[in-house]
């Protein structure tokens, strides 16, 4: 499924969807190097994460369209987004303000660790 | 759909899969920091990725397990596996061996900017 989408027509012919439409954003801080999350963006995600500069996602649970940062403060200032080399994967570069993840840790990954 | 597999069952309660019962893994070298790739692993491609300290994952395209570098050389000795705070993601960093991205660069997201 493709939703209506502002995003450059050649840019969207890049990209590789799932069947939602989606594809992983992994969110990494330019600063530190440190891997934030992974969000997931369809082409209109995309298009607003480009155009607006602020991370932009797909919400999968609540089917709805959600801004880093828009309720909790901790924004992120895109700087550089890349696409991979099979078009189904977006690397996002961010300055990242106060914590990434919604349970305060700097990253999504802190706290479980499996070796 | 989740294949047959001798992961850690405490782990396998903790993963949150897709419809095809994989998650993303985003793949980071632990000296560069750079994210190299992401691939997609089920139950048994962690377990296969923790036991062995190989990468592996699971070829949506192929419906088969690979182990990153088994033709090319270009292998990845696992260090540290995370999962997120969903439990829908996994970071796994790596000592990676020549170019990670099969078209030779460094990275998958070397050849195309967006921003």
């Amino acid at each position: 499924m493709v939703r209506v989408s502002s995003l450059d027509p050649t840019i969207a012919a890049r990209l590789k969807r799932d069947a939602d439409g989606l594809v992983p954003a992994v969110i990494q801080d330019v600063g530190s190097r440190d891997v934030l999350m992974v969000g997931w963006m369809d082409d209109e995600a995309l298009h607003r994460t480009l155009s607006t500069g602020r991370g932009t996602f797909w919400s999968r649970s609540r089917q709805a369209y959600w801004v880093k940062g828009e309720t909790s403060g901790h924004t992120q200032a895109v700087r550089e987004v890349r696409l991979d080399c099979d078009g189904d994967t977006l690397l996002v570069l961010v300055d990242q303000t106060g914590p990434a993840c919604h349970t305060g840790d700097l990253t999504c990954f802190d706290a479980d660790r499996l070796l």
